[in-house]
C-alpha cells in the first residue's frame, strides 16, 4: 500500500482509531492549546494536562454510568500486569481463594498468573472444545468463600463474548474488559472491579484503565509494591507517578468521538451488532466454505473468528484481501484461521467492504 | 500563547522534543510507510513495528556503546516500577541486603520502595543540607556483602548530577539515569542495571528503558509476578505483552535525530555543557540575585536550580519568563525556587534566551 493510503485494518490490537481523531492529533501535535508545546511534551501537573485527565474520566463515567463509588484509575502495564495487580491486591493472604471462569486464552492466562499469589481455582473451563463456547452463568457453582470471581468478557483470540452481564450476588466481579469496553452499555453496579488495555476500542497501547469500587480499594495492603498498589493510584488522582500523558490525551479524543457520533453507548451497540451481523451472515450462508468458530449463542462482535478448508486456500484470502485495502485479517498464531476485528472504530463500510469481498472470494473458489 | 506558536519549553518532563521529530511524527500519523495505517494502529508483532523495535534498541546500543553481554528492556511503569521492580529480581529475599546512596528526592524514593523488600542500607545521604552536594565516591563504605549498590546518576529536583561514572568494583552498581541518559557517553561496563524513563530525554511518557547484564537476569525467580519479572521480558524480546508502540516509535526517532545531528554523545555532551554553562555563568555573575542551588562541583547540565530574594520576585520571573516564550520555569514545589531543565531537545538558542532574560530581569530589578 502506497504511504498516506489508509487501509481497513482489521488488526486485533493495536487496533484502528477514528480517522478524525488522528486528523485532530495530526492538526495539534506541534502546539497544544495555548501551551506553546506538543501535548507529549506538557508536565502531567500542568492545568493543561490535569484538564485533559478529568475530560477522559469524566467521559467514561458519563459513557458507561459509573456510580460515584466507583474509581477510574488511568494506569500502564497492560492487562498483563492486572493479572497480578487484582490477585495481590484484593486478596490477604496465599491461602485466600478467587473462582476464574476460563474461557480462553486470556482468562487462562490471567488464572495462571493468579495462582503465583493465591487459590486461583478454575470453576469452569472451555478448553477441551476449544474455547468454543461460553458456560451457562446460572449453572456454575462459585465458591462461598471466594474474594472474587473473574471473567473475560470477550476473548479476542478465539472471539467468544458474553451476551450481557453476569452477577455473582455477594462475591464481588472482576472482569477483563480488554477488547469490548465501551463497545456497549454495562451495569457498571454488578461488578466490582472492570479494567480494559486501550488499544482495542479505547486508544492507542499504553494505558489501561481501571474501574474499582471504593470498598475494594481498602484490600490493598501498604506492603504491596507502590505502583501495584490501587489505593495509592487512586489517593494520588492516578498521577502516583507520571502517567501515559499522550495515550491519556488519546483516550479523551476517542470518548469525545464517541459522545458527538453516537450519543450514547445502546445507538453504538446496535451499529457494533450490525457490522458483525453482515460477516456472520456470509459464514452462516456458506457454512461449506466458511467454518465459525464460536458456537452461535457467544459469538463476539468485535472479533469475528472462522476458518477455511485448506492453508492455502486461508493464505491467499489474507494476501487477497490485503490487495483489496483488506489488512491484517490473519488469525491468532494459537488459533489460526481468520479473524477480522471490527472495534467501534471500524467503520461500517469497511464491514460492507470485508462482507462482499468473502462473499466474492466464496464464488471464485468453488 | 497563541495556538501554532511554539514556546521554549523548561519543563522537567515530559520534556520538550526535538521539533524535528515532532514533525515527522505529524507528517506520517495518519499512515506509516506502507502499512496504511498510523504507527499506533499496527500490530506489535507486525513486521514494520519490529523493525522499529530493533532499530531504536539498535540505535541506543550504538550510543551508548552497550557491549553484547546487556539485554535492553523497553518496559511500562516509569521510574516508580523500577524501584520495585530492581529489589524484587536482584535480591532473593528480604535478608538480602542493598545499599543506596541517596543524593535527592528520587534516590530517597527508591530506598523507601525497595526497603518494603529487602534490607535497604542508606550508605550516605545530603538530606541534611537539602541535597546539594554528592559523597566523594571513594569515601564510601559499601557493604560488603550488599548485592548491589543504588545511585542516581542526575538529581531532576534538586540539580545535582555526578559529573563522572562511580565504579563499585565486584558489587554490581544500579543505575537511574531517568533525567539524564544519552546527554553524556557513559561507560556501560561500570554497572550492572542502567535505566531510565524516556519523558527527559528519550522521548514522550511511557516507556522505560532498563539495560542489564546478562548475570543479573539470571536472579530473576519465577514466583515473581510476570510482568516484574526482568528475565522474562528479556526472553520474550520486550514483547511478553504488547509494549507501548508510540513511544518506542518516538524513542527511535530521538535517537535517530541524536545520531544524525550530533554523531555521537561526545559532541553532544559538549553541547550540553556549554548550554549549562551559559545559565551558570548569569548565576555566577550575581551571585547576590541567583542563588544556585547546587555546589559547583556537582551542578547538573541538564537541571539548573536556583532561587532568588523573595517569592514575589520568584513569581514574577516566572509570569515574565513566559510572557518572553520561556515556559515551565517554576521549581519543584518540594524545592521551590526556579528550576531550567535543558535537556538535549532543549536547542542553544533557547538557553541563550533565557540567559539573556535572566540578566535583563536582574538589571531591571536591581
Amino acid at each position: 500500500m502506497a504511504p498516506s493510503q489508509r487501509a481497513y485494518n482489521f488488526s486485533a490490537g493495536p487496533a484502528t482509531l477514528p480517522l478524525p481523531v488522528l486528523q485532530q492529533v495530526q492538526q495539534e501535535l506541534l502546539s497544544y492549546g495555548e501551551t506553546g508545546a506538543s501535548v507529549m511534551e506538557i508536565s502531567h501537573r500542568s492545568p493543561a494536562f490535569l484538564d485533559i485527565l478529568d475530560s477522559a474520566r469524566n467521559r467514561l463515567r458519563s459513557l458507561l454510568q459509573i456510580p460515584p463509588n466507583y474509581e477510574i484509575l488511568l494506569l500502564q502495564g497492560g492487562a498483563r500486569l492486572q493479572f497480578s495487580m487484582i490477585p495481590l491486591n484484593l486478596l490477604s493472604s496465599r491461602e485466600d481463594i478467587a473462582d476464574y471462569v476460563v474461557t480462553g486464552a486470556w482468562s487462562e492466562k490471567a488464572q495462571q498468573e493468579a495462582s503465583k499469589q493465591a487459590q486461583a481455582r478454575v470453576i469452569w473451563t472451555g478448553e477441551s472444545s476449544g474455547y468454543d463456547h461460553l458456560p451457562e452463568w446460572d449453572q456454575l457453582a462459585f465458591t462461598p468463600e471466594a474474594q472474587y470471581v473473574y471473567m473475560t468478557s470477550n476473548e479476542t483470540i478465539q472471539g467468544v463474548q458474553f451476551p450481557s452481564c453476569p452477577s455473582t450476588n455477594d462475591i464481588p466481579l472482576v472482569c477483563d474488559a480488554s477488547s469490548d469496553l465501551l463497545c456497549r452499555p454495562l451495569n457498571m453496579g454488578s461488578y466490582g472491579l472492570l479494567y480494559a488495555c486501550a488499544q482495542k476500542n479505547l486508544g492507542p497501547a499504553g494505558v489501561t484503565i481501571v474501574i474499582i469500587r471504593d470498598d475494594l480499594l481498602q484490600r490493598s495492603q501498604d506492603h504491596l509494591p507502590g505502583y501495584l498498589n490501587y489505593r495509592l493510584h487512586a489517593e494520588q488522582n492516578s498521577l502516583y507517578n507520571t502517567p501515559p500523558t499522550f495515550a491519556i490525551y488519546l483516550l479523551d479524543l476517542v470518548c469525545r468521538s464517541i459522545q458527538e457520533n453516537h450519543g450514547d453507548l445502546e445507538s453504538l451497540h446496535q451499529l457494533n451488532q450490525e457490522k458483525a451481523g453482515l460477516l456472520y451472515q456470509v459464514i452462516d450462508e456458506h457454512p461449506e466454505f466458511y467454518s465459525g468458530h464460536a458456537k452461535s449463542d457467544c459469538r463476539s462482535i468485535m472479533n469475528v473468528t472462522f476458518r477455511m478448508h485448506s492453508e492455502e486456500l486461508l493464505d491467499r484470502f489474507v494476501q487477497e484481501a490485503a490487495e483489496h485495502g483488506l489488512t491484517n485479517l490473519k488469525g491468532h498464531r494459537s488459533v489460526g484461521g481468520i479473524r477480522a476485528s471490527i472495534y467501534n472504530a471500524m467503520p461500517l463500510d469497511g464491514v460492507k467492504s470485508l462482507a462482499k469481498f468473502m462473499t466474492d472470494f466464496q464464488d471464485r473458489n468453488t
